[in-house]
């Protein structure tokens, strides 16, 4: 089993960054608390993809953060990331274990309490709960698992979790509260004037949760 | 070095197909003389072009045709496909050479006659010359390089070549007897009523152009 800390989870999102790019939007972030570090883009070419995964590498490698890859294993191989992040329309997971080996960190979007019970026997490294809330980030998401959602998941799964979804410093809380191990986020810091202030904020109100 | 037959090489589009399944075109498309099939599909997700590329190589496998994957070098390493077809936005060869092995094939398309030239010391298996003509298959396409360009390019090119973009079988011929080793098709295959005759056709222009 591979060791990371899902605390304090950064989902990038280039669209939302406000024209700043992925290196400052990370540095700051980390200075501010982040502990793990998911590359995801969508519209992108795969050279532009590759040319992201390198240069966040060359930042949170020196700092001992995972850099983790959205969907793409073949830029995760490329670059050798810490790991890959799927949801339920991206490669089989038996497939993504196969090819990346046991020694990457290998997460799992689940949206459903029943995919959550489903993969209770996998060797995945993590799940992802989604999405917690309603959101505007992502187009195609599924009926929010709330926090009873989560309060119901962590009461069964082996699993360390990570609540993903609208969660922003107003109900940070409340999501550590109901039982999962960490929270991701994207525009609580991406879109903030100070990312590093954002994350240190959510990091602060996530330790006093604990 | 692989082994394999550019003449004519059949590049999928689903949306050119008339609603018909990518099984059913490459089979009919194999039995009129197709000799290598890519699978390219740009808006669909991880696990649908998976799905896709396993069910083609179903088809392929026991016909003894290379199925190549473009673009997705995960995709190609999910299916265990029989090479990887990349462009110039896609990942670099160098990379796509180290996560493939030798052992499989690696096409690289080829916009220019100066990127052609750059090539000419890399050990990709074939080259792409793309576009010959213009089409309206791709919406990103360069200045066709024209029969003149194949020409050129067939004169000093060490690779085997294969001449993609507006290729039917009115200017099939013309195309062979400019001195590239095959011809790419989308449309004069996919979209004929007929895949098999039209692919039949095709290779009958060929074989009398050589």
């Amino acid at each position: 089993m591979n060791k990371f800390d899902l605390s304090l989870y950064l989902v990038t999102d280039q669209s939302l960054s406000k024209g700043r790019s992925h290196e400052y939007i990370v540095e700051e972030a980390v200075k501010g608390g982040v502990t793990m570090v998911q590359l995801r883009e969508k519209d992108i070419s795969s050279r532009e993809f590759y040319e992201l995964a390198k240069a966040l590498k060359l930042v949170l490698k020196p700092l001992n953060i995972p850099l983790i890859i959205n969907d793409r294993l073949d830029i995760a191989l490329a670059v050798d990331a810490d790991g890959l992040h799927i949801g339920q329309s991206d490669l089989p997971y038996s497939i993504a274990r196969k090819l990346l080996g046991k020694d990457k960190i290998i997460g799992l979007s689940v949206e459903t309490i029943e995919q959550a019970r489903e993969v209770n026997n996998v060797d995945v490294d993590y799940i992802g709960l989604s999405p917690v809330f309603s959101t505007n980030t992502k187009l195609d998401i599924n009926t929010p698992l709330e926090l009873s959602g989560i309060k119901e998941i962590a009461g069964f799964t082996k699993h360390k979790t990570v609540a993903i979804g609208g969660i922003n410093s107003l109900n940070a809380e409340s999501v550590i509260a109901s039982g999962a191990d960490g929270i991701a986020v994207v525009s609580a810091i991406v879109s903030q004037e100070n990312p590093q202030e954002a994350a240190f904020n959510l990091k602060t109100i996530i330790r006093k949760a604990r």
